[in-house]
C-alpha cells in the first residue's frame, strides 16, 4: 500500500517517481489523485516526501480537488518553448518537463516512470528528456515494478471503494440471472414472451445499462459467451448468438468505477433451464478446483504455488493443462488468477510468470478463476471471486454469490 | 485516410510502423484492427504491405474478427522466453517481440512505434528492443507522427461512424433539454415536482445511462459546469452543485463509441428559463466569433490561421485572449478547436500549436468552440459543433443541432 513506497523505492535505489498522463483511466496516476479530470498532468513524488501535481490552468480546480500540492506548468510558457525547439511538440514538452523537474530541485538520481500515454509520445519525450537532463537516470521498472508492488496490498480505503464495486458487480449479476430465469424456452432456445431469440446482443445491452445506473464504466466489455465460444477464455460473445438451453454461457464481468477508479472482476457459468452432462461434469471438476484453492489460500504463501497446484488438481482428473503443455488451447489453459484494483490485472500474479516476489500478502486482493475449456465440444466453464487477504489473515470473498451452474427458468 | 500511409512512410523515411497494446481504448491499433477484445497485441505495417496482427492464443477468435492477416505469439513460446531471461518480464517481452519481428522480416530500418501503454512498460520494452536489435532504429515521431497525419482525414466508412455517433450524441443532448426543460423553479432555483433542487450530479446520471442505452462510453465523463465553474474550462461540475435560473451552464460531452472507436465532442451554453443580462452579451460575443469563423472556414488553409482570427475578434470586442497573453485565465483562454476521430484530441490542430502541417484538408473532422470565460463573475460561454471538411470543399456541421442560449421552462 502506499505506505509501503518509501521503503520500496528505497530497496530499489529509486530517488523519485513519475507519473505522466491524466487522472483518468490511469491507474498509476489515479492512485495518487483519485478520479479527476486533469489531463496531461505530471505527478513527482521524490523519496519520502509528498507527491507534487503538475497542471495546465484550465484544469487547476480539477487539480485542486485531488488534495495534492500542485503546480502550475504555465510559468513554464510552453508556447516559448514549443517556438525555441522549432515548433517541434516532442522537444517543448522534454524542455516543460525538464523546467517543472528542475523546480521541484529534481535534476539528479534514478526515476521510475509510469502513466498510460501513447508510446510515440513516452519513448520520444523520455528520450529527449534522458539527452536534456543526463544527470537524471530515467528508470523502466517494469519487470519489477515499485508502484505495483505497493498497488498490490490495498489499505482500508481502497478495499472500501472495492467491496462497493463488488456489491454493485453482483447486483447486476443478480438482475441478468433474473432476466434469463423470466424468458421462455422454445424448441430449446431462450426466447421473450412474444416468442422472439434472446440474442447474447440482447442479454450485453441490459448488463451495459445496469452498470450505467450504478455509476460504473465499462471500458473492456462484458464476456457472455454461449457454448464454443466459451470455450476460448477470452471470446466475448458474438452479439447474434442464442442462448441454447442446457449448454454452459460464460459470463465473466469487468466493470471500473467511472472514470477509471477500482475494479472489479467476476465470472459464473450458467445453464438455463438445465445443465447437459457434459456441461454439469466440466462444471463439477472446476468447482471441484475452485474450492479446494479457497480452502488452501495462505497468507505470505508464494502465489506461484497455487497456479502449480490448480494444474496437478485438473491433471488429475484427466484435463490437459499449460504445466506439462504451455501451448495447450484444451483444459486448463491460463492463469489461475491475478490482482485486482486500479487495474483488472496487476500485481500480485498468481499464473505462470509469478516470480518471488508475488506473495499472497496481508491486503492483496486477488481473482480465483480456475477454469476448463474444450471449444471442440462446445464448452467452457469458469469460475471467478475476488479474495482479500485480510490483516488477520483470513480469506474474504470480497462480493459473495452463488456459484449455481443451472438457472431454473421460472415458467 | 488510410490510403495515404504508403506516402506518408515514405516521406518520413519509415520502413514499418509498430503499434502496442489492446484494441479496446487504444486509437493506433483501433485504427487497423476495429473494437476487439485483442489484449497485449503486437500489429506490424511494413511499408506497402497489409499489416499483421499479432495475438495472443485465448484471443485468437477475437484477433480473426479483425479480418486482418494474424499470427500467433504462442510458437514464440514466453514461458521459455521468461525463463531464460531469469524471470525479467520486460527482458522476456522485448525477446517476444524481437522473435515476432524477425519472423515477418523486419529486422533493419526505421520502425515508428505507437499504441496506449504505461510508460513503464513502453520505455523499459523499446529500450530492451534496441539493444536486441542494433540494426533496427525505433523512431517516436510524436513531433510529427504519420499515423496522426493518416487519421487526420477520414474516409467515407469513418465519416458514417462519425455522424451515427453525432446523431446518439444529439440526441442524448435534446433529452438533457428537455428534462431540464420540464422541471420548476422555486426561489431561482430548479426544482422536480416534489420541490426538490435538481443537482448536477442528477443531471450527469441521465447523460451517463442516457448514453449507456445507446452503447455508448464515456470514460472522460461530461462537463455540466454551472456559474463559476463554466467560468474555467475543464472543471466539469461538482455533483452537489445546484442550477440557477438565468446563469450560464458549459455543457461538453465527449462520449465514443463502445469500446473506443470514434469520438463525438459537442458543447452548448445554456441558461434555464431566461439569461441575465451578463450572459446574454457573453454568448452574443461568443456566436458571433463562431459564425464568424464557420463563414470563413476554407478547404486547405492553415489551421493556425483560424486561431489567430478568432483571438482578434474576441480582442475587438474587448476580451483578453491568449495572443496578446499566453498565460491569460480569463477572456479567450484554449485553442480554437481540434481534429476529432479515434481520439478526443487528435490532429489538426488548430491551436496555438498548430504548424504548417496542420491544415483543413478534404475529409478533416475538426471541433470549433470558440469561448469565453470570467471565473471571477461567475460566467463561461462556450459553443462548439464538428465540421467535417467534404471532399468538395463544403465545410458540414456533422451533427446539427440548434445554438440557443436559454431553454424555457414548460411551466
Amino acid at each position: 500500500m502506499k505506505s509501503d513506497l518509501l521503503a520500496l523505492m528505497r530497496d530499489a535505489n529509486l530517488d523519485a517517481l513519475l507519473v505522466l498522463g491524466d487522472a483518468l483511466h490511469n491507474p498509476a496516476m489515479v492512485y495518487f489523485t483519485g478520479v479527476a479530470h486533469v489531463t496531461e498532468a505530471a505527478l513527482v513524488l521524490k523519496r519520502g516526501e509528498d507527491p507534487i501535481l503538475f497542471f495546465n490552468p484550465m484544469e487547476r480546480d480539477e487539480a485542486a480537488s485531488t488534495g495534492l500540492q500542485t503546480k502550475g506548468f504555465a510559468p513554464y510558457d510552453y508556447r516559448k518553448l514549443f517556438e525555441e525547439s522549432g515548433n517541434n511538440a516532442q522537444l517543448a514538452k522534454a524542455r516543460l518537463l525538464q523546467l517543472a523537474l528542475t523546480d521541484v530541485d529534481l535534476t539528479s538520481g534514478r526515476v521510475a516512470v509510469y502513466g498510460q500515454r501513447d508510446t510515440s509520445e513516452s519513448f520520444g519525450l523520455l528520450t529527449a528528456l534522458e539527452e536534456l537532463m543526463p544527470s537524471l537516470e530515467i528508470v523502466s521498472d517494469y519487470a519489477d515494478p515499485v508502484l505495483l508492488h505497493a498497488r498490490s496490498t490495498k489499505d482500508e480505503g481502497e478495499i472500501a471503494e472495492m467491496r462497493k464495486i463488488g456489491e454493485q458487480t453482483t447486483e447486476v449479476v443478480a438482475q441478468v440471472a433474473d432476466y434469463l430465469a423470466s424468458q421462455r424456452a422454445k424448441e430449446g432456445i431462450l426466447v421473450n414472451a412474444e416468442g422472439q431469440p434472446i440474442t447474447v446482443g440482447n442479454v450485453k445491452s441490459h448488463i451495459f445499462l445496469w452498470l450505467a445506473e450504478r455509476g460504473l464504466d465499462n471500458p473492456h466489455g462484458t464476456i457472455f459467451a454461449p457454448g464454443a465460444e466459451g470455450g476460448v477464455p477470452h471470446s466475448t460473445g458474438s452479439p447474434d448468438a442464442l442462448l441454447r438451453l442446457g449448454e454452459p454461457i460464460v459470463f465473466d464481468i469487468f466493470p471500473v468505477q467511472a472514470g477509471g477508479g477500482y475494479y472489479f472482476d467476476f465470472t459464473r457459468t450458467w445453464c438455463l433451464g438445465h445443465a447437459t452432462d457434459e456441461a454439469q461434469s466440466l462444471y463439477e471438476d472446476v468447482r471441484y478446483v475452485y474450492d479446494t484453492i479457497m480452502r488452501e489460500l495462505k497468507m505470505d504463501q508464494l502465489c506461484s504455488l497455487y497456479q502449480d497446484r490448480t494444474c496437478d488438481l485438473f491433471a488429475e482428473r484427466g484435463h490437459p493443462t499449460v504445466k506439462e503443455d504451455p501451448q495447450t488451447e484444451v483444459g486448463f489453459v491460463h492463469g489461475l488468477a491475478h490482482g485486482l484494483g486500479l487495474d483488472v490485472h496487476e500485481a500480485p500474479r498468481l499464473s505462470r510468470d509469478a516470480t518471488e516476489r508475488d506473495l499472497l500478502r496481508a491486503g492483496s486482493v486477488v481473482t480465483i478463476e480456475p477454469g476448463l475449456y474444450y471449444p471442440e465440444r462446445g464448452l467452457g466453464c469458469r469460475l471467478e471471486d475476488a479474495v482479500y487477504v485480510r490483516p488477520d489473515g483470513k480469506m474474504e470473498v470480497l462480493a459473495p454469490y452463488p456459484l449455481d451452474l443451472v438457472i431454473p427458468l421460472k415458467s
